[in-house]
């Protein structure tokens, strides 16, 4: 991509981003937003809520004129546009949907994008082909972006990753809750403390940031919540691997998980993959 | 305590509470804020912000011209005044420390208050003589209160607790890594999810709040950060006991420690009583 499309669609998920966060907002109002309406493509229930955060963005998405391929959690794999598809999206409208409902100050929203070169191709898209990451919390309007090989910025400022290296010192955010426990529970006695917020694609993006020193999840992970925060880690000079020190390589679509270890320095990674395996 | 007696110290607590807070925001241009400058009373490191806090509740305490004995973090077991003290006051001027240095938005002051009816009784004061209890979250403002026999108020409102009856339904906050992990794996693979952001007294008015459906901690919880959240807990109708279903009723003191079961409703707590044991 050009630095001209680069923008284009760096402004693109900023006004999606407002348009969300607008009809979450009116959203309050209805007495039933906090029911679950279906249950989404990916599977997993969709509140109203989350059908308004949704609708926001594909409005905003079908009012750009280009044409995509968009991945959401709730619509599933669809084509907007009539032209041949620019780009692949793969969008959370909104991370942390029980938090943005219960008032957990922590939920946003994630978008990636990467560039469709040939239309033959798009089977082969993945993670590794994302060239834009964009990630914001409505709670407090934190932002961060990334663009691939340029680096990636909290509200426009560079970020301070972090610089510890032992695990006794170490914030990590773990959701121990649906892990393999025999596999952690040595890890989780190693640390300094454990977080765990309820959003993942901004927790990924506090172990950029300096908030964590490490995320880890040694189960499923689906690609849509890590997409964008993977880069903006990466872009800061984070590591990102699976459970297995593997680079992450998955190809982009609605269904696909991986296991996820995230970290500030290669230190600290070191030490998480020996306790983990 | 007469109702005078109560509004004073209502607003005693929230005096202090805005003159932490603004302590705090000022802390914030010392490049300093985020060291370790000795080991507290309570036998936890302090950090310059956790002083920044103490100093400004203790001064606005002094300012009161009543007397009183103040249990409090880092400065421990103190007599304010020359009187006889009127009441016993038991603080954490800022539970959530590392939040706080990271931004992550929950983050605030605990207080307690039991009233002295008589000098020889001072050692007989327990968590269940508690007649007021103050909790402020700085990150967003919201303040819980409590009154013995009177209710439970957040931001002067009346909260709705929980009615979930099933743990596969339930938001559960567990301080997991420093916990008996085969106490509580059983009931980790019960719930429907699990929360930790790290600050106790905000943690415990969650439940109150119906934000969480439980929070547990099996092992050693002190005194100092559940002290007011127990009382707004049960004045809202939750119930709160020890991981053994025992009424909670350790005399109030700086190294004192319980373990708590802390939740919406009998349901709920017999479920994971059950688990636990």
């Amino acid at each position: 991509m050009n630095d001209d499309v680069i923008n284009f669609w760096l402004e693109v998920s900023d006004t999606i981003a407002l348009n969300v966060e607008n009809a979450i907002k009116n959203a309050a109002s209805d007495p039933e937003v906090d029911t679950i309406t279906k249950i989404g493509a990916d599977g997993t229930p969709t509140h109203k809520i989350d059908e308004y955060a949704e609708n926001a963005a594909i409005k905003t998405l079908e009012s750009t004129g280009h044409s995509l391929i968009l991945i959401s959690e709730e619509i599933g794999t669809i084509k907007i546009g009539d032209d041949d598809p620019e780009i692949i999206l793969i969008m959370d409208p909104l991370d942390g949907t029980t938090n943005a409902l219960k008032q957990i100050p922590c939920y946003g929203i994630s978008i990636a994008i990467a560039e469709i070169k040939d239309d033959k191709d798009i089977n082969n898209i993945t993670l590794g082909n994302i060239e834009i990451g964009f990630v914001k919390n409505f709670a407090n309007e934190d932002t961060y972006i990334a663009v691939k090989n340029q680096g990636a910025l909290k509200n426009n400022k560079k970020m301070s990753i972090s610089n510890i290296s032992n695990l006794s010192e170490a914030t990590v955010c773990n959701y121990i809750y649906r892990e393999d426990k025999e596999r952690v529970n040595k890890l989780l006695s190693s640390i300094r403390r454990l977080r765990l917020i309820g959003a993942i694609s901004i927790e990924l993006c506090y172990v950029a940031d300096g908030t964590y020193d490490a995320f880890l999840d040694t189960g499923s992970v689906r690609l849509l919540d890590i997409a964008a925060a993977q880069l903006i880690l990466k872009e800061n000079n984070g590591i990102v691997t699976d459970k297995l020190s593997n680079e992450l390589s998955s190809q982009l679509d609605l269904m696909e998980t991986t296991s996820i270890v995230a970290v500030a320095n290669e230190s600290i990674h070191k030490k998480i993959i020996d306790l983990i395996n």
